[in-house]
């Protein structure tokens, strides 16, 4: 019994409307997942996720697993009830937060040793203590460890972490397998795309993971870490008819407005990214006209909410004029009242593109969109 | 027209229970009103608020005069529209700011000048300043312009600024009127008894102000500022038969539970503090049985509630191992779960003290939730 399946409702070019059902309840693709980095969504809570329509969410493992430790989880009935989120849950696999920590890190084939940024511990993390971690924590989307390497890695270096990534991958799913044995259907393991900007790599890599299982879905890691956006392009145009079309495509750590379309119109199904919350507490709101810095002076009378076309409770009930006091007096419901806007901005934007997809409409909408959006940067492309 | 009263609905020896009807509402008494110093109750959304029962807010005249300044307020709708609360608010007049104040102060018989926290510059309120802002503000109910003492001050300085505080009582009710005459009913205005610890000096203030006009209620300032319990309540009780039955009794910054249940007895009916708030942001949450501080490591793996009594969203959401790691992760829900959760204790002390009242029990139960939140103390006493 495996309790996930993928339907794809429909497709538009290459840009794809599915419903991938997980034991945590059914996602309307494209979707867009807000990040809960140590098992809360910062300053919203599982009530306002639910209210702007979150459909599934993302837990870092690498987090979680340091603070307050999974056994903590577990004693607390598990990460669904911990955080009190109902929905599905995908954790990352704790691999992109090893390789980006500050400090000591030591990788060899068995796995990675790293540093607790909370306690300065040595702990280790192999591809099994991954998958156990997350089966603990009872996450719907369990991610296999990869290795990380800098987006700008020479093909060497990236082709070696690669290559252990498949062999990682391998013992990951030996284990989840094991696991899974016991309780089918409770939890299911996707691997991660690697090859950093290489574009053989890319190509070598996903075939590579395809023959290791056929996994309920994919995920893409690696963008989105600094390299030119025409090359994050480029590579999910190669990937695309590489990745089985039956299967959910996931972008990891995707992204900003125009990424997450420039991406659906490429045949990604999810994105996770802690840009709308962190660009929230800072003070910045995305609206269809780009997006505003709610401290700027101009505000200081604006009787206008942030974004007249949005529902969230942000828009529908306080004034531009109110959310810049709220800032300019470091009041903290103003960075939960951006973070709700920018959230709810991403998972609208995802089910507005999953209407056009259906309608067939995406790519002009897509365009208008964008220019209205940015229209500086559409008028030099 | 005037749109205030007060009901007596109930009394219990010297405990009431009222029904307060302002212009935004009617409120039933005795009550707490959360502080919403800047124009927001810290880390709480007005949705939060109403989910919890609260009838009426309190904010501060003084930060709003300061940051973003009453025009603002003005321009974006009024302070209820500014910050979305529908139902009654008070505004403090800005004295006890002013007094409390760091820094540059010069208190002479017009009024007091200062120097503002946020820019420095200097500013200076007066009686009928105090009255316009609030007008402008739009507030239910307005205080008048008191000068405070420290608690402590000798007689001579108490008598002094009480005697001065009826001056300018005078003058802040010559001002309310004239305005109040192009539209009744919009506001009312309320007096402060002052005169420190001295007794005779309170009894003598309580009859100069009520001498002064027929009040729509009076409030009683200068206690709960560091002095010996013993000295509030008697206070309070020698108060209690020079205060107008038919009158609200507002007691400013009241604060603990102890404190709240302790003046319901000596006939106060409304109360406000920051206490609730503050406290839960440094993690410290009442319950039934005293406060709790959600950071001990005794929490860590406790699935039970914070207060299995309360039907607060915190506490029919998450375990105190939740709340816990929150606060040990430095996560924002936390602030608020916990200022959630405190604001509600309050309001459902208030509301439980007024069912007590009507049923005629209050003094009993009364002593028993003494007994249980503060065994020890109740002992000692």
């Amino acid at each position: 019994m495996t309790a996930v399946t993928f339907r794809l409702d429909a497709t538009d070019g290459t840009a794809r409307a599915g419903t991938l059902t997980l034991p945590h309840g059914a996602v309307e693709t494209p979707a867009f997942m807000p990040v809960g980095t140590q098992g809360t969504v910062r300053a919203l809570s599982p009530l306002d996720l639910e209210a702007i329509g979150t459909g599934m969410v993302l837990a870092n493992t690498y987090h979680l697993h340091v603070r307050p430790g999974e056994e903590i989880v577990v004693a607390l009935g598990g990460l669904h009830r911990f955080m009190a989120w109902r929905r599905p849950i995908l954790t990352d696999s704790g691999g992109f937060q090893v390789f980006s920590l500050e400090g000591f890190r030591r990788v060899d084939d068995d796995g990675v040793e790293f540093q607790s940024h909370v306690d300065g511990a040595r702990r280790r993390l192999t591809p099994e203590r991954a998958v156990e971690i997350q089966w603990a924590l009872g996450s719907d989307v369990a991610m296999a460890l990869d290795h990380v390497v800098p987006g700008g890695a020479d093909a060497t270096l990236a082709a070696s972490a690669m290559h252990r990534t498949t062999r990682w991958l391998r013992r990951a799913l030996a284990r989840h397998a094991t696991l899974a044995a016991e309780q089918p259907g409770r939890q299911t393991l996707w691997p991660i795309v690697q090859g950093a900007a290489h574009r053989e790599l890319r190509t070598a890599h996903a075939r590579e993971v395809l023959e290791v299982a056929d996994w309920s879905g994919v995920a893409i890691g690696g963008l989105a870490v600094g390299e030119p956006k025409p090359v994050m392009y480029g590579i999910l145009e190669l990937l695309e008819p590489e990745l089985p079309r039956q299967r959910p495509r996931y972008l990891m750590g995707v992204g900003f407005p125009e990424d997450l379309l420039a991406s659906v119109a490429r045949g990604v199904d999810l994105f996770d990214c802690v840009a709308p919350t962190r660009n929230g507490r800072n003070g910045s709101a995305y609206t269809p006209d780009g997006p505003v810095n709610i401290r700027n002076a101009a505000h200081r009378r604006d009787d206008a909410p942030l974004d007249a076309t949005c529902d969230c409770e942000t828009c529908r009930t306080y004034s531009r004029g109110y959310l810049r006091h709220l800032f300019v007096a470091e009041e903290l419901l103003g960075l939960r009242l951006l973070s709700l806007h920018n959230v709810r901005f991403l998972i609208r934007l995802a089910s507005d593109a999953r209407r056009q997809i259906r309608a067939g409409s995406f790519d002009p909408w897509h365009r208008q969109w964008m220019d209205r959006y940015n229209p500086r940067r559409n008028r030099e492309t």
